[in-house]
């Protein structure tokens, strides 16, 4: 049995579908579809909505659930004279906080709120070129501009993760792949020469080797780069190097992009520049 | 008058700050200090935060407004105990959620629910890897293989926001510079010879001049590329060689990113392949 959740916003949605998918992630045994409807803002997209809830409800023969954050009032009107169960996070919350905060709040003169452009769009902007000029050590010359430096071996998670730092929280992160052009003539990897005195800023990225074989396999299948030997040997060294120099470090392998950031973020106490909307 | 906001989680504390954030922008007029504390996994943790809690509040004069999305029921009765004032969202929604979907939640049964990697990892890995491949018209070979192909003058905003809708929702978008490598005998702008196949996938960014050329200034200062004149130049040609090829497009000036991306997303109809958590 399939129910449908609509996630409804006069917006981006991203509130709406960040709170619903994280509600609905703690009923795992329920099979659930999820729709996100950003920028219903007026009463035709309205009204055409409520018929897309209907044809759900009637194929699925159980009423949808609908989480929203629509502002407008006639807006409001027509979804909820929907047959979805409704989950209303506006004014569930804004009530009691107007309350606290002793005011009124946007939302109740039914204002919208755009997130538009601020002054820290540059910043933003800067923090994702600077990820893509630094990536995968291409450059080295402005480190001492970078907010973080993560290394690791190749396909570790270091590029998404890069850029997932600048485009949510603006931090400069260069990268820097870790590789056999840096190992001593005992066979040992050791620092390179560009990071030695921005040792302070380096964070590691590790991976459990059968992952990252998995991962080079797709793609560079039947290389000796994707070999579990060869994707072995370089963790391990690279472990070894990131406990002999004392840089932090956490392992990749069961975290997402998102849990790799702000993990990082909480171990290093690294500020952001800039917060997510 | 300043207050407080925690924005806490034993997880990313993307849901809580999400929330919080949305919440508290209805707020325009009240000066809101906020601090996510993700992560906070152990009693020894939340012991710590109460103080800073209560350090706060001390500070403040005013008890601070504490958004939570923790599960596990120790860590939470102490949280409970500070003075802060609480936006409980788990206990607030699941509780109706539960008895419509008429099961039990694995918050109820007090199971931490990690995000974690999972087999659309390697599709959102190969989006980001696609979007820089094929970023600013480096190649355009792999045409073929992309969901949508961002158009538009330099400085527009198309890396970012290609960036943003690969890591967002593994959605495949090269990007493509307008130039006057492009122009005409006539002096207009027409469709490069590398796009012309792809016309069905093609969606155009544009901005206002004034906004162009100050973001162009930051880049490269007193150049021609950043004068007044050329901005207003390159804008024209490009909006009247979208119209004129039936390219759908947006004036990206007063949006972030985030905008940009779902309201790119709801126009095309384009599918995302993967949902952010």
């Amino acid at each position: 049995m399939t129910r449908t959740a609509f996630f409804i916003s006069d917006g981006t949605g991203i509130t709406a579908e960040t709170l619903g998918r994280s509600l609905l992630a703690q009923f795992e045994n329920t099979d659930i579809r999820m729709v996100t409807k950003p920028y219903i803002d007026s009463t035709e997209k309205a009204t055409a909505l409520v018929k897309a809830i209907e044809s759900a409800h009637a194929n699925d023969g159980e009423r949808p659930i609908i989480i929203d954050t629509i502002v407008d009032d006639d807006v409001r009107d027509i979804i909820s004279g929907s047959s979805g169960f409704k989950v209303d996070i506006f004014s569930t919350f804004l009530k009691p906080l107007e309350e606290e905060l002793d005011t009124h709040s946007s939302y109740s003169v039914g204002k919208t709120h755009s997130i538009g452009q601020d002054d820290v769009y540059m910043n933003r902007i800067d923090s994702v070129h600077f990820a893509l000029d630094n990536d995968d050590g291409a450059r080295t010359h402005q480190y001492d501009k970078a907010d973080v430096i993560l290394v690791g071996v190749s396909r570790c998670g270091k590029t998404p993760t890069s850029l997932y730092l600048a485009l949510q929280f603006g931090i400069r992160a260069a990268n820097y792949p870790l590789t056999e052009d840096d190992l001593d003539e005992s066979g040992s990897l050791k620092m390179p020469a560009s990071l030695a005195q921005y040792r302070h800023k380096l964070f590691g990225l590790t991976i459990d080797p059968r992952r990252l074989a998995a991962i080079r396999t797709e793609r560079r299948p039947n290389s000796r780069y994707c070999s579990i030997d060869q994707c072995l040997q370089e963790v391990e060294q690279t472990e070894a190097l990131f406990r002999r120099s004392k840089v932090p470090f956490i392992d990749t392998t069961r975290f997402s992009i998102e849990e790799i950031s702000t993990r990082m973020i909480a171990e290093t106490g690294l500020a952001r520049r800039f917060s997510p909307r």
